[in-house]
């Protein structure tokens, strides 16, 4: 007698054919661990295999986006493809950990904002690896596991870095992956990828940061209670971890160096004008013609 | 036989006491706008009086903002309340044009985003006039009048700064009818006004706008298709039309200067840092800290 299969709510009876089956993920953080909660529920015959700190690993069992967890590399010993999800030089740290650990032949990603660093790390892995740079540009005001979602990748672009070969299998297969998981594969080099999200995200945040360090400090708490929504957009980047972004700074130093240069730049030609409104006229008329198109 | 009054939807029945009979707005932007459409809400007895150019009459007419219609000033010959809703500098020339245009006592009031240079102004009015500057704290993404609603102010603050007795009649009568209009009143000093605001709203606006300025003028285009929500929230600002801004900056330029000072040496401190980090983990603390209080 055939056995009906079993239909759970919100998957696929069968899930998509497999692109990897046994997925290894270091770092449960919120990109981490909406891969994980995305791979399971797109792959329910693929193992999805954790590694983080013991506490982050129980809150990831609880929320059912893992199912192996485990706080020691050597978890990793079958996997076909491991995630680096850690911050960005915690993952290039890892890289070299990886010989020891993972046994058999892997495609082994990333998911870090800066992405020339950690290619230049990967040179030193062993031949049967193949590494390619990742970034999913998605992302959410606030950080951490516990506000991972499966469909945080929905529609949003997912970098990919290869150095060598761009139409290797292991690209379409890593394309394969991040498509299934709901995100938009694009191939960029490092160099490119780096500079550009300098601007697009690096300086946003920092400037972010800034302007909410230099406000709350001069209003105090009574001041702020006067605050707009103008503010609150304006800064809502400013609750970011400070942990995350050491690395993203220390490894995009000569491009966000160069952007925040502009920026000063032109705040301090700014500055200057304030009683004539001239360039103020110009930057702002810029302004709204950039920020209209961002809004399309 | 008595007659029953007639219910207009959204109206209340008879409307509040008026505070005012006969209430000048010149200026019918979005707050200028919004004042207009909701003072006809809750006094539908009152005239609303608007002044502004021939288009932008035909618009207010049409979204019945207001009772009357003119291009000219002289329409607010019986007005007991007049609201200067146009940018600070042309505010603080229609005060010289009030004496020969409104014949009786009056409350004299603006909108403006600085307080200090249209108070000094206000000096030179005739003794029939009371003028205490207000400025509610209420704003859209988008400015004019085709984005004017009446519950524009609804629990929002409503700065008043009275430059002389601050318990005299008419800073009640200003107070009534801001909180009325849904806003809350609060009495402040111009200096503090104009200090506070150049950090809480002055400062995030030229930084969102030179923000947005320099990360267009980087990525072009293209780039800006990759950008996320980070991108977005910061540079929402950004869409403010120059105008408006020209004559805040020129007027608060001894507060705003300083406060553009402080973001720049701050950017310039973390710019040093960016390979090491110590600075930038300080500043993210700290700006997390503040975020944290303006969320609540």
């Amino acid at each position: 007698m055939q056995q009906l299969p079993v239909i759970q709510p919100g998957r696929p009876a069968e899930g998509q054919r497999p692109v990897f089956d046994k997925i290894g993920i270091v770092g449960l953080g919120l990109v981490g661990g909406s891969i994980a909660l995305a791979a399971r529920e797109v792959w329910p015959a693929s193992l999805v295999i954790g590694v983080d700190n013991k506490d982050v690993l129980e809150t990831a069992m609880r929320l059912h986006a893992i199912d192996v967890a485990a706080d020691d590399l050597i978890v990793l010993a079958e996997a076909d493809l491991v995630v680096l999800a850690a911050p960005v030089r915690q993952n290039i740290a890892l890289l070299s950990e990886l010989d020891d650990n993972v046994r058999q032949a892997a495609v082994i990603t990333d998911t870090g904002s800066t992405k020339r660093a950690i290619a230049d790390a990967a040179r030193a892995l062993p031949a049967r690896f193949t590494f390619i740079g990742g970034h999913p540009l998605a992302g959410a005001a606030k950080g951490g596991l516990e506000h991972a979602r499966p469909d945080l990748f929905k529609g949003r672009p997912w970098l990919l870095t290869p150095s060598g070969d761009a139409g290797g299998p292991a690209v379409e297969q890593l394309s394969a992956f991040a498509r299934a998981l709901g995100g938009e594969p694009r191939i960029v080099d490092a160099g490119t990828h780096d500079r550009m999200l300098a601007f697009l995200s690096h300086l946003p945040q920092l400037t972010a940061s800034v302007l909410m360090a230099v406000v709350g400090d001069a209003v105090g708490k009574d001041g702020l209670s006067l605050a707009g929504r103008g503010l609150a957009d304006s800064t809502r980047l400013a609750s970011s971890p400070p942990e995350i972004w050491k690395d993203i700074a220390a490894t995009n130093e000569d491009e966000l160096g160069p952007a925040l240069d502009a920026l000063i730049t032109l705040l301090q030609d700014l500055r200057r004008d304030l009683p004539f409104g001239e360039r103020l006229t110009e930057v702002f008329t810029t302004a709204a013609g950039w920020r209209e198109l961002l809004t399309k």
